[in-house]
């Protein structure tokens, strides 16, 4: 366990299982609005939307080059509005237009007073559909603070990645935040490899998936929150859901295994060749 | 799907799930000849023990210095003469001496005609027994090959390190051969663990236990044969077993992700810094 974990009081996660509404960022932005202040009335720190939410993910490649905005775009200048104003911090994906011109798939933290704490890009594209849309991060990434909790950031593809769930977990996270958009055919996904993600790394796993259809499409829903011991604090349907979770620091699945200190990168030069 | 797999006729393997006898080598042999030819007329072309067993696992340093043999010496002769004579392939865990006098936590292969195929030597050592008796291998470990189909193997801890299975699947196994020695209180290693790894190294994996109890230590049973769509083809309760699974070369879980191909190792360097 980290020392800021252990000095955390409870965390409380909502995750927004939401479909995904293509290409209507003004109708998205109101959704969210209401979804936090739910949230917050849920007694939630924190809310996080699925992969793309504000721009939808089925879009085109003209569309993301319309849509894409800065980091501190108005996009995020309305989020921020709607966290400081419902007092809750918020994840949310959207297409983000870097400084020099390249367009990312992306997920942004902004605290409850609304001040963004940065942003993570995806860096496993998934199929052509990411492939023609956006560009690859370099894997980089930085942690996000809350109530003392420490949060890495990964974005679909890439926690199905053991290396990249591991790297986040090296770097110190207490928690990592899944925004994505898996389909149907792929519950596994939700049900064995977050789980596995959450043991292997001694932290929480909080995966917020879509549901229902969009364009080509269908998502299998399947959110879930993992404990460091594998099992599951929460776990939605295929449905609409605003699913929460209650995070203990001193949860035992953190000191259970010994994964983190026992890895032995001396034997893995053939991961990196 | 490899090609070796591609090509290759079902196969049928058999892992036995047994109570260790702690030293008592004359008689794990014999017990382990009884169950080879169980195995095959079972239709087995494998036979995979747990973790020592032809020593036994919890047994003291002293002892393990005694008990340690060559690759080639009088326990390899008898398990040849053993395999050979009921014409199935054999995985047998013992304690190896190697030529420069370390001791090594060893599992070896054994093909049908009693042939010697090669040892895997534990690398990621578990609590004080491990490291008071074993030296650690530097995770070197050939690939061993039975009817077409191309093996890897680990032992124990190693499996739950998913850098450690990424290897070997990066080496091309079509399935990773776990003989283990697990313990009460870590069921989610056998049920979640290891049908992630299955699932996101689109390979087989057989996770051979112990059951019943050896000095102060309680296994859990539980034996797993893993597909590659992370389901279970077989599974084992907590008493003796000899379990079998029939795998396919052309199982579509080998090809529902595209996970080996899809890794960015240039974005890895955090695992072996």
């Amino acid at each position: 366990m980290t020392e800021a974990a252990a000095a955390a009081s409870p965390l409380r996660l909502a995750l927004w299982q939401a479909p995904q509404h293509s290409a209507d960022i003004a109708g998205n932005l109101d959704r969210l609005e209401k979804t936090a202040r739910e949230a917050k009335a849920g007694g939630a720190d924190l809310l996080v939307t699925p992969e793309m939410f504000v721009t939808g993910y089925c879009i085109d490649a003209p569309t993301v080059q319309r849509l894409a905005e800065s980091a501190d775009g108005p996009i995020s200048q309305r989020v921020s509005a709607i966290a400081a104003d419902a007092g809750i911090g918020i994840v949310y994906g959207f297409a983000e237009r870097a400084p020099d011109g390249r367009v990312f798939n992306a997920a942004q933290f902004v605290d409850a007073h609304g001040v963004r704490q940065g942003v993570y890009r995806k860096t496993h594209l998934f199929g052509g559909l990411d492939r023609e849309n956006y560009s690859a991060s370099d894997g980089s990434g930085p942690l996000f603070e809350i109530n003392g909790w420490r949060f890495g950031c990964l974005i679909c593809y890439d926690a199905e990645f053991p290396e990249a769930v591991r790297q986040v977990a090296l770097r110190g996270a207490d928690v990592v935040v899944v925004p994505t958009a898996n389909m149907m055919g792929f519950d596994a996904v939700c049900l064995l490899l977050m789980p596995a993600r959450a043991y292997e790394n001694q932290c929480f796993v909080a995966y917020a998936n879509c549901c229902g259809s969009e364009g080509r499409l269908d998502y299998c829903g399947t959110s879930v929150v993992a404990a460091p011991d594998g099992t599951l604090l929460a776990q939605a349907a295929r449905d609409e859901a605003l699913l929460y979770a209650t995070l203990d620091a001193a949860h035992p699945g953190r000191t259970l295994n010994t994964y983190l200190a026992d890895r032995l990168p001396g034997t893995y030069a053939a991961l990196v060749a």
